[in-house]
Formats: C-alpha cells, sequence, structure tokens
C-alpha cells in the first residue's frame, strides 16, 4: 500500500510503498484510511523537534488525525467490526495501569502515539487497537471529522471541564479564535450556558467566532483586558480558556480572571508566572489540559453527529501531500488540510 | 474597657481604655474575649506593611485570631446567645452577594476585617455578627482554640481541597511543618487516608511532623525532590501541598508532582514559573488556597472537639502584649502566642 | 392597600383593605407586586390541605409565585435597591444555619413561606427580606416570570442536577409534558445536550414539547416504556425526571432507567415501590427535587433574560382572582394565569 | 488438578480432578489459588437460586473470592508477572465498553463471574484476565484478604461514596453490623471524619463495632429509631447505610434519615416502599450500592495493607469444603471461612 514517511529530518517526506499492516494481536483492527488531518506538529516533525522525544526510527508514517473504516479485526474485538466508520483516538493506551482504569487513559503509563511514536496514517491503512476506536454515526465522513481526533479532542477536554465548573450567567474568555478556539466556543454554545467571550487579535477570526455563536467578541489590540473587565462589572471573568500560552496571553489572561476563577492552559509557548501573593489572595487556579480521553471523543462525535460541532476542512488526495504541507506552511489552508487515500 | 491598639506605625502597640462595644444592628453580637492569637501578621501591621490595603483609620484595636463567649446580641440573632463559647471567623460578610449566597463567603463583595480594617480583639470585648461567630463544644476553652481561627482554617481549607481529590494509596507531600503543616497533617490524618509526606529544613519539625501522623518525614538538604520521586516509584506525589511559597519552594515542589497531579498554593512570597508546555504535557493544576469558610471552620471545631486537631499554645496575660509580640518575633514562642484578657 | 385573603377553608377568597406592610427590620424589604403567579397550591389551600401544615392564621394573604418592584428597603440591604425589578424566592430564610451557610437555603431550619404561612402576593405590596429578592434583567417584566418563582425554579433545580450528571449523547426522559416539563425541557436544552425524550398523555403537550426542543416526544399509551428501551437500544435512559410521581409513573419510569442511571423525583402523590434487589443489582439511584436555592433563580432569570426560557401567561386584574381560581379549576388557563395588581 | 464443582442444584459439590487451565489469549492470566472465600452465596447456588440467571453449564467449579499467586501470563500482560501475590476482582470485564471506558467497570456490558457463570475458584489453579488482577502488599497473604474480593469489596464500595458526601461532624448510621458493616465501619474510619452509628440487633456484633471504630453502637430493640433522632437532635443523619435491606430495615432506616440525607441500599431483600412526597419535601436520595470497581479494590488493598482493615477469618484445607459449608449453614463460622487449596 501507499504510505507518506519521514525518511530524514529536515528532508521531505516520501511517498513509498510498503507492505499493508496486519492483524497481529487478538484486540488490533486494521483501518482503511479515509482522511488524515494535516498538523502543524508535522511540520514540526520534519523540523526534528520530536526526534529525541519520540524516539521514533525512521523511516516510518506520518499522520496522527485519523479516520477511516474498520478493515479487519483481531478475535477479542467486541466493539467494531469490518465496514464500521470509525475516528481514532491519537493514543494506543494499555487498558491495564491505574490511570487507564480510572477512564484517565490520556495518562496512560504505557501508551504509544500513531504518526508521532509508531507508523500513523498518511496511508491507505493503519494498525491501531480495539481501545482507539469510536465508531461515527452513519451521517459523518471520516474525512469530515478526522481533524477533531487530535486538536479538536483538546478543545473539547477544556471546554468540558468549564461547563462542569461554571452556571448560566458566569463568563467565559477564550483567548485565541483558531481552530482549537472556534471548536470550543460550539461544544461550550452545545454543552454549557456561560456567556462566551472571544479575543483574537484577527477581526476576521473573532467575526467568524460571534457568527458561530459567541457572545462577544473583542479584537486584542491593547485594551482587551479593560474590555473584559467592563464586560464583567469590574468583576473579570469566571472562566478564562488560553488557547494561545504564547506573547503574553498568560500575564494578559489572568488579568481578566475574577476571584475564585480557573483558568485554563491550552496553548503553550512561554512561562506562565503568576505571583504566589496574587494565587492565594484571590484563590484562583490554573487548570492544565492535554488531549482528551477515549469517552471525550465519543462525546464529541456525538456533539458533531448532532450538526453541533463542524469544521471546515480542504482536502487533498494523498499524493498531494506536499502540496498540503506547503499550503499549510504558507497559511494558505482554510480550516484544516485533509488527505484523502 | 482595655484594648490593644495601633496607634502608628513604626510604633508600639498602646494598651488604652476604650468605650465597651454596644449592639447596633439585629445581627451584632458582642463577645467577651477569651484568647486573641497573636500572628506574624500583627508585626507586619505594625511595619505598615498592610496601612494602605486596609484603609484603615489609627487608632483602632489589632487581633485577627479571636475565640471567647456570647455577651450579648441583636434581636434576630437565632444561632447563638449570651453565654455560648464561639470562635470567631476571621471575616465579617454581608451574606447577600452571591458569593455568600453559595457558602463561598470568603468571596464576599462586601466584607470587613477585625484586627485589620476595623477593630479585633486584642481587647476585652469585640463587636461583630451572627454570621462570624461558630459555637465550640463545651470540651473546648476559647484560648485553645482562639489560633485556630486564621491560620488553621487557612490549613482545614486546604487539607479537605486534598481529601477530596485524594484516594487511599495516594501521596501528598507537605511542603514546610510549621504551625499551618501542622494542623495540615492532623486534618489529613482525620479525613484522608492519603499517605503524608513531609519536609522541612528543621529537623525538630520533620520529628515532630511525624510524631503527630506524617507517614513520612524529609528533612529538607537538597536530595528532597529525589526523595519524593523515590518514595513514589518515579512518578512523583497526587499533591503537593505548599505552606512555604517562597525560597523556591515552588519550582522545587511541582518537580514532586505527578502527571495529573494538584499544587496547592497556601504559602506566598516567590513567584510561581512554570513552564505551559509542562503544565498542558503533564496536565497538572494549580490550585490557590484563601482561608476556609464559615463551614470551614465549623467542621473544623468539630475535629477539635473530636481531640483530632490541637494546637501547642503559650499564653499571655492581655497587659503583657508587648512580651508577646517581642518573643514572636524572636523565635521564642512555642506554637502560638495568645493573649487572655 | 388590596390584599386578596383566605377567611377560612371551604371558603372563598376575599378582596379586602389591609393596611401597607412597613419595613421593620433592617433587612426588610418592601416589593410592590407586578405580578403573582396562580397556582394550583392555591386551590388546595382553600381545602384546607395546608391548614394543619402551615398553622397559618386566619386571615392572611395567599399568593406565593410573585415578582414586582422594590418599594422600600431596610438600613442593612445592599443587594437592591427601590424602583429595581425583583422576583421572590419563594422562601424567607434565615442566613444563620448550616444549610443556609452552605447554598442549601432551601433546608433552612428557621424559614418562613409567603402565601402559605406568612402573608403572600396576592396584594398591591409584600413584605420580605433582602435574602428574598433576585434582580431581574430590564427586558423582562414581573408578571411575565412571576410563575417561574416556584414550579420553574424546581423544574431549573432538578434539570441543572441532570445536567451535572449527563454528558452529550446520555438519554433523559422527562415524564410529563406540563408547565414543569416545559421550563425543563427547556433549560436542558440551554444548559446541556442530553437527547431530551418527552413522554406525557396529551398529544398536543407531547407536540409542544417537541416544538420546544424535545428530541423525541412520546404519547403515552401503554408500550412507552418499551418505545424508550428500543430508543435507548434496549439499555434505558441515563435519567428519568417524573414530574408525574402519580397513577403509576413511578413503576413504569424505574423500567425506562438504565444501569446506573438516575431517576428524578420531582411530582409526587403515589408511593415509590422498588424491590432492593433490582436497587442494587442495576446500582440505580433515587434523587429527590424540592424547589431550587436562591442561587438556582438567579440562574434561572439568567436564562430567562437571555431568552432561552420562557412561560406562556393569561393575565387578572387582581380584582379577577376569582375569574382566575375558577379558570384554573376548570382547565382553561392557558399556561399559568397571573393576576396584575 | 483438584476443583471442587457443582455437579447438580440440590446436590453436595464434588471434589473431583480436572486440567489445569492454561492461557489462551494474550491477556490471561492463570492464579495458583491461596484462598477461596466461602460465601452465602455458593449455598444459594447449590439451592438453585442462580441457575437460570447464570445460565452456567454444570458440572463447573464454584468459588468468586479469590487469591492467590500468578502462575502464568498471556503475552500481552504488563501488570503482573508470575510469583506475583493477587487478589481477584469479581468479574472479569472487556475493558471496550464505554462503562469500561469511564472506569465503571461494575457496569461492564461483557462481563463474566468466576464461580458464578464460569469456573471458579474452590480449585489449585483459576484461569483469569489481566484486567481482573490487583496486586498486593507483600505483608499480606492471599488467604487472609480473599474474602474482601467481593463482600469487602462492596462495603469499601458504599463507604467511599458516603465520606465523598459527608464532613467532619456528620453522622452516617450503619444498619446490620455483620460481615459488611465490619468492613464499612473500617473504611469509614479510615477515609472519613463522620460520625458512625452503628445499629444491629445482635449485642455482641455492636459491641465489637464500637470496638473496631464506631462512635455509638445501638442494639436494636425497637427504638433505634428514636435513638437516631435524639443522638442527632431530633435532625437524623446525613448518611445511612443499609447493609440489611430487609426485615422491615428501610421502613425504620428512612426515619433516620435527615433533610437532603442519603440512603444507601446496600442489603437486599424486602420492597422500599417511600411516599414520593416524602422524598420530595425532604429533598433525599436513595443510592444504589453494588460491588466496587478495580480501581476500589486496590484502594481497599491498600486499606489492608496498612493494617486500616482487618477480616477475621477461619480456614479450611480445601478437602474440607464440606465442613465449611456446612459450618456456614450453621452459623458456626467466625469472620469468613476460606479455603486453602
Amino acid at each position: 500500500m501507499r504510505a507518506v514517511q519521514v525518511v530524514g529530518y529536515h528532508t521531505k517526506l516520501q511517498l513509498t510503498d510498503v507492505p499493508e499492516p496486519e492483524i497481529q494481536g487478538p484486540l488490533d483492527v486494521i483501518v482503511r484510511i479515509g482522511g488524515a488531518g494535516v498538523c502543524r506538529t508535522d511540520l514540526h516533525i520534519l523540523e526534528g523537534q520530536w526526534a529525541e522525544k519520540s524516539g521514533v526510527a525512521l523511516p516510518y508514517t506520518i499522520g496522527h488525525e485519523n479516520a477511516g473504516w474498520v478493515h479487519a479485526v483481531g478475535d477479542a474485538v467486541t466493539n467494531v467490526q469490518p465496514g464500521d466508520k470509525v475516528i481514532l483516538h491519537p493514543l494506543m493506551t494499555c487498558g491495564l495501569c491505574r490511570a487507564c482504569r480510572f477512564g484517565d487513559d490520556v495518562h496512560c503509563e504505557n501508551s504509544r502515539f500513531p504518526g508521532i511514536d509508531t507508523d500513523g496514517g498518511y496511508a491507505d491503512y493503519l494498525r491501531t487497537t480495539a481501545r482507539s476506536v469510536v465508531k461515527i454515526d452513519d451521517s459523518l465522513e471520516p474525512a469530515d471529522v478526522a481533524a477533531l481526533a487530535d486538536a479538536g479532542l483538546t478543545a473539547y477536554h477544556a471546554a468540558a471541564k468549564v461547563a462542569r465548573a461554571t452556571r448560566p450567567g458566569d463568563v467565559c474568555v477564550l483567548i485565541g479564535a483558531g481552530g482549537l478556539g472556534h471548536i470550543g466556543i460550539q461544544v461550550l454554545k452545545a454543552i454549557s450556558a456561560a456567556t462566551l467571550v472571544v479575543i483574537d487579535r484577527n477581526p476576521a477570526a473573532v467575526e467568524l467566532a460571534v457568527a458561530i455563536g459567541a457572545d462577544h467578541g473583542i479584537v486584542a489590540n491593547g485594551t482587551q483586558v479593560d474590555d473584559v473587565l467592563e464586560l464583567t462589572g469590574g468583576k473579570g471573568a469566571e472562566a478564562v480558556v488560553d488557547f494561545v500560552g504564547e506573547g503574553g496571553a498568560t500575564s494578559e489572561g489572568v488579568r481578566m480572571l475574577r476571584r475564585a476563577g480557573n483558568y485554563y492552559v491550552v496553548g503553550y509557548g512561554e512561562d506562565l508566572v503568576v505571583p504566589t501573593i496574587d494565587i492565594i489572595s484571590t484563590e484562583i487556579n490554573f487548570v492544565g489540559n492535554l488531549v482528551g480521553s477515549y469517552t471525550d471523543l465519543q462525546e464529541l462525535m456525538v456533539l458533531a453527529a448532532q450538526g453541533k460541532v463542524a469544521l471546515h476542512t480542504t482536502k487533498y488526495p494523498l499524493a498531494d501531500f506536499q502540496q498540503a504541507l506547503d499550503d499549510l506552511d504558507a497559511g494558505k489552508v482554510r480550516g484544516r488540510a485533509i488527505l484523502i487515500p
């Protein structure tokens, strides 16, 4: 079958012919790829940023946002059968460690990450396990939801925490109206009645955010902290979700937070720097957010099937992977780029 | 009546004669002071550190850790009657704002703080309200519990959060085995089955911590992070409660934290500095902690009455306030200094 | 001022002239009534069903679903001022007992219930306290929201519990599509993504339920249990909210419940009868529901101001109270009857 | 190997020779039995009470409370290795259904129950899976903890729910001071500060309950409801855990419950019958309780290793199984009977 592989760092990906993956264990699942998201992380992989961390041996197949159809299953697989449409949780988890047994499988002590440290989805087929496949509704197409597998799942995970901690009338500020922010807005509209305030430097992104459900949009031009304080009667927001995490976002974001409020760190890059006296005197919390769990992905797929969460995508044939990467790098992709085998 | 007052900053406190407080409103309560804790904050007040923040007009009566007997009550007071032994919650709260209505009265939008911004308890009598008095068990004496009103309540509040988020087998590291740390240990032993690891630079404090219930004591000598990692199989602790918050405690403490763990900020002084990439990749949380609520104080008094939480005190007659402050400043007080009118 | 009073049981209400209420305590609030809901409970009061339970002395003014404008306030009132539009929480609570201090003011140990055990709102003015008045948005009119004060608040309270315990894809069955059911549907649509299945014997009520947001409507004709099981793949619903509680609703409702599901008892009349073996072998829970708290009412008013919850009302001048009661008794009122002074 | 099998209903168990179980799948684990608890359920199985429900084909090996040493493991097993001491969770779960993925594996849609519907532990060896084995501390012996696998785990599960819903000063009534009650008391003492009130008809059982930590013991002689009300100032208990569930326990127990209290149903037999008006007017809840999850069993084993939970056992050689059953039936076993292969 065809596979797009990393053959070296600082080198272009290469389309090559490799053997189809086969069932090796009773919980294995072979998925025929219907769509594979092209993510900025893929560019970083090629730059070698993940080389040491992942320890992956080259060549290997890239692609960590995958969806498709079940092609074959091992003997012990009971949750899917060949022909089922599925989206793949980004991690392959052990199911045996205490984190897995609690449902916090993202903190599995023995996980693998296809596309990062083992073969991923820029290919015709991918081998994963029954623990990573989530059936999707008949009304959804793999290529349309593939990009929800990682970025969308992260936004869902943070938004679900916000929903559990807020009530009608509470204000949630979302810093950053890019891909994650847009998913976050849609999820929060679907599962909470918090008042959503979206902040971004890009006026078009803010406009789109308001169009898909944000209650207030603020174009960041230096007065955004005051704008939030004014909107909240000087008290600040009960929740701030920071999808940016760099360029000064955190220090500004903390100033938007109300006493006893929660600051959700999603984007990253800079250091979080807060005087401990401020943390205790206002009793604020900082909440880390990684990708969501398997059950989070099930729930996100429910929202997608209900039409409550959608993602704009630009599709490319698998063979045009280089064009997709180039377009992404050049900022020319609207929504998310998806490779279609 | 006698009252010890702040008459100027960088000036000694002065014992003077002032009129007894009287009932002014239907919810007012006059308390005959049985004991008033002498706290390091009192030293800071005299240094003028709180002058601007509190905006208090001089002279006023100092003392914010108070307990005694109800002397008189307003018409609408239903929760106590004259003669009742009571401890005073440090704040006088409005009961009407949304925070108060949720039971988060520490975040009251209209609170007063006796001893800080209005007359406190270095005196024969104190006026407070029905919302601030907690009846204590007959077996307890006001002078013995007064110092639990603020420092103890803060430790209880943080410990109760830890208890709700941990399970048998989880490890809780307590950084700092001083007054708050000792209360924290006793509370956690009473309400949780977490394994308690206490760290302090002072070997005697660590020894005492183990004597009152800590499962492991570590004298901080440079290897404490590794010691915690070794105790936890390299994984770190599910909870770290930082009663220090300065001198590098936070950066060390964060390294002791397990994936998905919670870091409770109680002590303060330095900045918390954490790369956002670390916050998200391990999905850790930082939890601010202020003093506990009125209901927290009720619960702490239950533990005190059950003999599960005790505090060593050194008592001074009210007139010897200067000696008590001098002893505190010189590090000569064992446990907490208490003034007895 | 005018007041409609209970002068005897099994006797008609009587419009009479009584002195205007006056401020007596510093937390008192006098409200000029803008609308008072006419409730089936009012009919039951006249039948003497509440005589013993309330112990109220006759004559007294009836009416327990009230909204209006603040007319005068006591010295210590900080949360409203004259002219403010307000809705009244049905209870007057002490603010001092442990339940009040936790925000569970519905379980206040010293509460009063205007319209039931003290003067209510079928009148020009009503005296209440600062603890019972919730400011409403400028866009809302007292007469339009008055009926949310009790029935609506009960539905909100139960729906908020459901929202906290369900996730996207979970199914919530609502038994009964009357007034409470309609509020429940609107609230759940606003704050959760649960799939809503509404059951009622009345086809028109089911139709309306679907029109305002229910995902599935079932006309109860004997196959409703099987219908729910079919809709849920034979597994049953994660939540059943029973607004009926009589005529066999509970035994049917329990059969609709999934393993580990929650059954919310709101309506009442019959006994709940469930074999303990069924409770433990499927590990189901039964959740009691009384009226909501003060903070629940604040949140419901946010949803009302956002246009997410609305109530159909039929308005009558205060003097036409008898007509309103007669219409209610005859089943001729569309939505809720409201008296306008 | 030796195995004690059910060869027919209303017939004695039979010791026979069967082939040793072998590894069949990569997650299989063969355990050499160190102790198998003899439970009243085993008597019921022989009476045919489970025949239809389990659908098991005879003959099969009985015994559902098992602990021992890992003898062999499949290729994919990462959590234990041969030689490890383990206790067995009573269920073998799929790990793939949504309940399993949430950590609620007790509600697994595809579970098996060794000793009930497949071969159990009255034998030299047992085949289970990696998902069912919990490593125990070196200080514990399999025969000493085996009986915690089912009855003890149920008590832990309920007690942990109580601990999460109570605070210092809250009262928890435990109805029934038998095996489960004793475990419940020990667990609650270890993980909560609730005041424990134990009720039983048997004075010796009550005495033992107080000896192991109950704060109050009440011998049920007709005044127990009044006794609890008196102990709680007429208000009732925040929690009632009913380990009996028959003979009128539930109707009495509900009368001991405070407003907004929780009634935990653990024992079973009779119908729970409660007027819905009582459920809503006091807003009480009924909480079903099945056996605990895998993570619950891990936590119970932590408490056992810490010496906080212990069980009295009477040991019999495997060959004396009939004597053990006879003694159990005759009420002659002190604590739990354990078969030792």
